[in-house]
C-alpha cells in the first residue's frame, strides 16, 4: 500500500472530507438563520493575534500553556487565536466613535487550543459567536439566549433534549457575602463549583473546606447550590425569564446556582447549554455579561453580552439524535452523458446550456459505456441523466433519464429543462 | 483618546467588520454558485500542516522563507497552510480506494504568507480552490478553466476586464528542445520567462544570457513568446479550445506563450487570470495540470487540474470596477420598536412571532422616543418599523411603517406579515 508511507495529519487537526464538510456547513447554516432571524450582522476578527491580546484578560501564563504561541521572526509572540471576545473588545475599541450601538455581531470560523485531544475536544475547532454591545439589561441577555434556543431549535434538538443553564454573577456574589465569603476567596469557590459534578461528594466538601471555608459555610454554600428557587431573589432573573417567556422560548431555560463560568470576565448573567438526555457531559454553548472587557484592552468601557459555541460537541450531538440531513454528495441533480466522441462536444454545449438556465450539471468527463455513466450518477446521488445519443442528435431531441425509477423520455432540446423539473418534483 | 493604548492587530492580518465580511461572502458565495454549477463538491484541509508535506514538494527552505513555521511543543516543525494543493493529495491517497473518480472538489478558507505585506497581497488572506482529480485531459482542463470564466461572468466581469491566459507546458518543453536548451536550464529559464513582463528589455536580454543562453537561442526564445498562433502546433491545446467553446466561455480564454508558472508540479495546461483593463498586475488567479503530486506525497500516481484564486486581488478589481453589491448593514428589514416599558414584552412576543413566521426582525433593545427608534432602523438600513403603542394594543393592531416613504398603515396583528411583504415589494 503506497499510503503506508504518506506524510500524516497533525494530531487533533480537523480533515474535512465532503460528507464532513457538509455536516459543518450544516451547523453554519443554522447557525447563521438564528443569528440573522435577530438581525445580527457577521464579521470577523484575525486568525493570528499578539499574545498580550489575551494576556490583558487571562494572564500570559494560561495563554501560552493551552494556546499554539510561535515567534514570529521579528521576535513578538504571535497566537493562533484560542477564543474571538478579546479581538471582538479591540476591532469594538477601535471604531467606538463610528458604530451604531447597540452592536449585535455574529461570527463562525476556526480557533486553536493546545490541548489532549479527546472525545469533544479538538485541537483545531469551529466556533459561532454572537455579542450585543452597548446595552446593559436583562432583556439584552435575554436576547443573547433566544438566539442560543432558537438555533438549537433549528437543529431540531427539543428542551428535553438540549437545555439552557442560567445564573447570574451578581446574585451569587450577593450569596457569598451573607455567608461571608470573603471577595478573596470567591474565584477559588467559583472554581470549585464548576468542578463539583465531576467530583465525589465528601471529596468535594473536604476540597472546599481546605480552601479556608468553615464548616457552615460549605453547608450555606451546598444549601444555595440546592435552591433552585434562588432566582427569585434576583430582580434581573425576574426580568431576564420574563422577556425569555415573551421571546417565546422559555422552554428552553431553566435556572441552575451550579452554573458558574471559570472565565474572570462574567459579571452579571452566566448561561451554558448542556445535553440533558445523553452521553455528551461536555456543554454545548456557554456565555453571559461582560462589563469590563472593551476597557481591559484599552477601549472605553461599554458593556456586552455574547455566547459561543464549538462545532466539536454540537457535531456529536446531533449525530447521535439522528439530526444530521443525509448525505448527498453531488450538488448537482442532473448528468450529462457522453455517448462517444464524435458527440462529446455537443453534450458539454448541452450541459452549458442548462447552466446558464441556473442548473447544477455535472458531466461525464469521457466517452464511456452508458451503465457505467449511469452507475458514476447513481454513486454521486445524481437524480437525473441526459442522454445525447447519434438518434438523438439526428431529431434533435435529448433523452431524460430518470435513475431513481429507470425510466425516460425523449424530448426536444427547448423541453430539456421542464422535464427535469418533473422528474425531480416526482423523485 | 483611549484607543491610543489599545493592543493593534498583527501585521498583515485582516478584520472584517461586517461591511468588509460582506464582500468576502459575496465572493465566497460567486465561488461556490460557479463551483456548483459543474457538480463539484465542497471539503476542507486541516489549517496546520506538518512542513514535511510542503517540503515534498517544493524544498524545505523555500516553505520556511515565504511560509509561518513554527515548533510544536514536541518540537515538531509546525506550518500554517501557504496552499492548499499538497493538502488535497494527502487527502486523496489516503482514501484513493474509496473515493469515486474523478474527484471533483473546491474548497473556500484561510491560507497564510511570510511575505511582504503591500497592495494585493496580505499575509493572511482567503483562497477558493478548485480541482478534478482522476482524468487527464484537456477537456478536463477545459472544464477548469470554465469554472473559473463561469466565476469571472458571475461577478460581472467582462472578457474585456478579465481574461484567463493559456499555455501548455508540454508545448514549451518542446519548443525548449527545438532550441536546445537543455532540460537542466528549463526551470531558470521559465523564471526568467515569468519575470519579463516586470523588466527592462535590454536588462532582460542580458539577464537570460548570462543564464548560459546563446544570442541564437535567445533569439528563438522571444520569436516563441512573440508567435501567439503557437498553440496550432499542440494538440492538447486545439482541443482544449475546442472544449473551451463547447463550454461557452471560449472568450474568457485566450492563448499565450509567456504564462509558465513558476511552481514545479505543473505538468501540461498552465493558465492564469489577469485584469487587462487596469491597475491590478498581480495574476487573480493561476492553476494547471500536475500529474506527479499525489506520487509525491506517498499516493499511487493520479493526474490532476486545478486553479486557486486568493480574495485580495479580485476584490481590489471587484471595487474598482463597482461591482460589490451596496452593503446593507443589517439583515433584518424589520425593526419592532419599544413604546414604553409597560408595552416592552407585547413588542418582543410581536418580534418572536414574526421570526416564527421566517421574518428576520430586530429590535430596539429598550423604551426610546420613536423618532430615535427610527433613526437607528435607518442607520442599520432597516426598511419598515413596526409600532406597538397604547392605542394599537387597545385595539388589537399594528403600525406598520414604511422608512423610506415615511407612510404608515394601522393593520390588525394577523395582517402585519403581509403588510411588511406590500411595504417591501414597493421600496
Amino acid at each position: 500500500m503506497a499510503s503506508k508511507t504518506l506524510i500524516p495529519a497533525v494530531k487533533g487537526t480537523r480533515e474535512f472530507y465532503p460528507e464532513e464538510m457538509a455536516q459543518r456547513n450544516f451547523i453554519y447554516e443554522k447557525a447563521r438563520q438564528a443569528s440573522r432571524l435577530f438581525g445580527y450582522q457577521e464579521w470577523d476578527a484575525p486568525f493570528l493575534e499578539t499574545i498580550e491580546l489575551y494576556a490583558a484578560k487571562s494572564g500570559e501564563e494560561l495563554v501560552k500553556e493551552q494556546s499554539f504561541v510561535f515567534p514570529d521572526r521579528g521576535g513578538d509572540l504571535i497566537t493562533l487565536r484560542p477564543e474571538l471576545t478579546p479581538s471582538l473588545a479591540r476591532m469594538i475599541a477601535q471604531k467606538q466613535n463610528e458604530l451604531v450601538f447597540p452592536v449585535r455581531w455574529w461570527s463562525f470560523g476556526p480557533f486553536w487550543r493546545y490541548e489532549r485531544p479527546q472525545r469533544g475536544r479538538t485541537r483545531e475547532f469551529f466556533q459561532w459567536n454572537v455579542d450585543m454591545l452597548g446595552v446593559n439589561s436583562p432583556e439584552a441577555d435575554a436576547e443573547l439566549i433566544a438566539v442560543a434556543a432558537t438555533f438549537l431549535k433549528l437543529v431540531g434538538l427539543t428542551p428535553e433534549q438540549a437545555t439552557i443553564f442560567v445564573n447570574n454573577r451578581r446574585l451569587m456574589d450577593a450569596q457569598f457575602d451573607a455567608l461571608q465569603i470573603s471577595p478573596e476567596k470567591r474565584m477559588e469557590v467559583s472554581n470549585a463549583v464548576d468542578r463539583r459534578a465531576k467530583m465525589e461528594a465528601a471529596k468535594w466538601d473536604e476540597y472546599v473546606l481546605e480552601l479556608g471555608l468553615k464548616r457552615e459555610q460549605l453547608d450555606g454554600l451546598k444549601q444555595i447550590l440546592g435552591n433552585y428557587d434562588l432566582w427569585q431573589q434576583s430582580e434581573e432573573l425576574i426580568r431576564l425569564f420574563n422577556a425569555l417567556e415573551a421571546l417565546g422560548v422559555k422552554d428552553y431555560v431553566r435556572f441552575d446556582p451550579n452554573i458558574m463560568r471559570g472565565l474572570l470576565y462574567y459579571t452579571g448573567t452566566v448561561f451554558e447549554a448542556f445535553d440533558v438526555s445523553g452521553s455528551v457531559r461536555r456543554a454545548i454553548l456557554g456565555g453571559g455579561r461582560y462589563d469590563n472587557l472593551l476597557r481591559d484592552v484599552g477601549g472605553d468601557p461599554l458593556s456586552g453580552v455574547g455566547f459561543a459555541m464549538g462545532d466539536v460537541v454540537i457535531g456529536i450531538l446531533l449525530k447521535e439524535k439522528g439530526l444530521i440531513p443525509a448525505f448527498i454528495p453531488s450538488p448537482a441533480p442532473v448528468l450529462v452523458t457522453v455517448f462517444d466522441a464524435s458527440l462529446w462536444m455537443a453534450s458539454y454545449s448541452l450541459a452549458a446550456e442548462l447552466r446558464a438556465e441556473g442548473w447544477n450539471v455535472i458531466t461525464y468527463p469521457e466517452p464511456a459505456k452508458l451503465p457505467k455513466q449511469f452507475k458514476f450518477a447513481d454513486r454521486m446521488g445524481v437524480k437525473v441523466a441526459l442522454v445525447l445519443g447519434p438518434e438523438e442528435a439526428a431529431s434533435g431531441k435529448v433523452t431524460v433519464k430518470n435513475l431513481a425509477t429507470a425510466t425516460q423520455e425523449s424530448v426536444a432540446r427547448i423541453e430539456v429543462s421542464a422535464a427535469i423539473r418533473r422528474m425531480l418534483a416526482t423523485n
